[in-house]
């Protein structure tokens, strides 16, 4: 992809002089995470982790002009006289990361089964690439944050639902038709409440944020006593929030999350045989509550001890940056197959 | 691995002559399948899928010299003349295919925690590499059978136990420890009976031939009436004949048993996203009785219908062949890699 370039230089930053005295520009990478709330936008050089320019905006999702808005962003993170060898965009799912389409992006019917990556990339006529939010989570991290010197990553983002990144033998796992690595719809009980998708007993029904609020509405629809109120605005964080007061009510419902994720957790051990279990997603921050009851259960359900024998299970350790990262890093993986 | 032979050679199959005139001998693959009572060995020509020489002889896995054996049937089977290029061991697991070390092979205890490929390695000379029979089977059907032309692969072996293997991207997962791809031990039901590894609700513990027969003797215990007798002896191709007549508990048997084998592979779906799925082992030639409640449950509890767009499901095209060929498409993966 990038004709001219032997590999040493192309791995350099920066503007590199030749020994014939000609002056190579760096090719840049620039990487978009289309948020629910905001599109950020940054342009890279080679092995800066820093970005050259960056950016953001208002996603505006329900409002017309979205592709008009991205390619905007885009233009202004642009560095001057520099050449771009690739694009990466970051949006949730689902997805296709073959074709570049987004399918059915909730709150967008603009951009349903939309040539997402094919549009930037003719505007621009650079090489664009699209992934869903959390297997880019995965890979910024494996490149760029805890899962460093890693070559087998699991990623679960615990948040208002569950989403899954898979990293095998240093390869992001996409699958057939890019819809690899839906972790939060394993099946962990067949008999479980019902997921966002509609279908029933997955782990995002047990153990994310909405799954635990509901979990504590239902019991107390129920009688179960708790300083907890019967109130639709519950949220995760008001529940652990009680639960770090002593209120048992509150703490059972993390302990089920836990126990469930352990569930999930081991299977997917069994899957995959990763040495790195990742945790992001505001679900995730709330420490013991969630963590030491899903340590219990993954140490319960794991059927052979050499699954955990040097098993990194740790938090994500990027922050706002993972989504640009990630989308950089997916561009990066592209043009350097 | 191959030194002085260039791709093109390398791949092509028989002496090649040089332009200079030199007579080059083209490396052979040597193949072993250690099974429960076989050990079978061959040795392959490049793009050959008739083995040059086969020969086998019993294992006797709990008699002492088993190494010397395996040795035995692999100079049997080296071609006059020929270099070998890598050796390549397919066993029962446990296992670790990074090291070469058997685990804890069952019935063996000469073999527990054995370095068998560093062994034969060191007798021959030669590059030799080990994995389980259930990984070698995805890769056999990969390379050689139905999974031809398919880059992502979902392979099952529903037999005594359940097994599973898994083409990732082209690849073989293999994981951290080199325990990926163990779908029989799925959790998909929590709550359910215990596995043949001791642990709660895997796959393997509804949908194995012995879990069909566990629950046909469960029931009959209970008094449920059937064309069966309580006979611990029962196997479950007794438990398909029942069926085949109309014994309703025997139907039923095979009803749960698809419909959990639907589940675990809804659920590897979800994770894997694959382009075929592939059945072998005895249990998986009982047809409708199994595979039609299958196929209910797997459309049920798929959450997204793309996943099973162009997706094939179908039975193991390889038979007796399967174990060394997958052993054989090993060792061609490793040193071509």
């Amino acid at each position: 992809m990038i004709a001219g370039l032997n590999t040493s230089v192309k791995r350099r930053n920066g503007a590199e002089k030749y020994p014939y005295g000609i002056i190579v520009r760096m090719p840049t990478i620039i990487a978009v995470d289309i948020g629910g709330t905001q599109m950020r936008a940054a342009s890279y050089a080679p092995d800066q982790i820093k970005p050259i320019k960056q950016k953001k905006i208002p996603t505006l999702a329900s409002t017309p002009g979205g592709l008009e808005r991205l390619l905007q962003v885009i233009e202004e993170v642009l560095p001057t006289g520099e050449d771009v060898a690739a694009i990466g965009l970051g949006s949730p799912g689902p997805l296709d990361p073959h074709t570049g389409y987004l399918l059915a992006p909730p709150n967008n019917p603009e951009w349903h089964n939309f040539p997402l990556a094919p549009k930037v990339e003719a505007h621009f006529g650079v090489p664009t690439f699209l992934d869903n939010d959390a297997n880019l989570a995965a890979l910024a991290e494996y490149r760029f944050g805890v899962g460093k010197g890693h070559h087998d990553v699991l990623f679960f983002t615990v948040s208002t639902g569950i989403g899954g990144g898979v990293i095998v033998a240093d390869r992001l796992l996409q699958g057939y038709h890019g819809l690899a690595a839906e972790l939060g719809h394993i099946i962990v009980d067949p008999n479980g409440p019902p997921c966002s998708c509609g279908f029933n007993g997955h782990l995002e029904a047990f153990s994310s944020g909405p799954a635990i609020v509901k979990y504590v509405l239902g019991e107390l629809a129920t009688g179960t006593r708790s300083s907890l109120k019967r109130d639709e605005s519950m949220t995760a964080r008001d529940v652990a929030e009680a639960a770090q007061n002593g209120d048992e009510l509150a703490i059972h419902a993390y302990q089920r999350a836990g126990e469930y994720l352990g569930i999930g957790v081991a299977s997917c051990l069994h899957a995959f045989d990763p040495s790195i279990v990742i945790f992001g997603g505001g679900v995730s921050q709330v420490g013991e509550l969630l963590f030491t009851p899903f340590h219990a259960s993954l140490k319960k359900r794991v059927f052979h001890s050499r699954y955990l024998e040097g098993l990194t299970i740790t938090l994500a350790a990027l922050g706002d940056e993972m989504g640009l990262l990630g989308a950089r890093a997916l561009a990066e993986m592209k043009i350097n197959l």
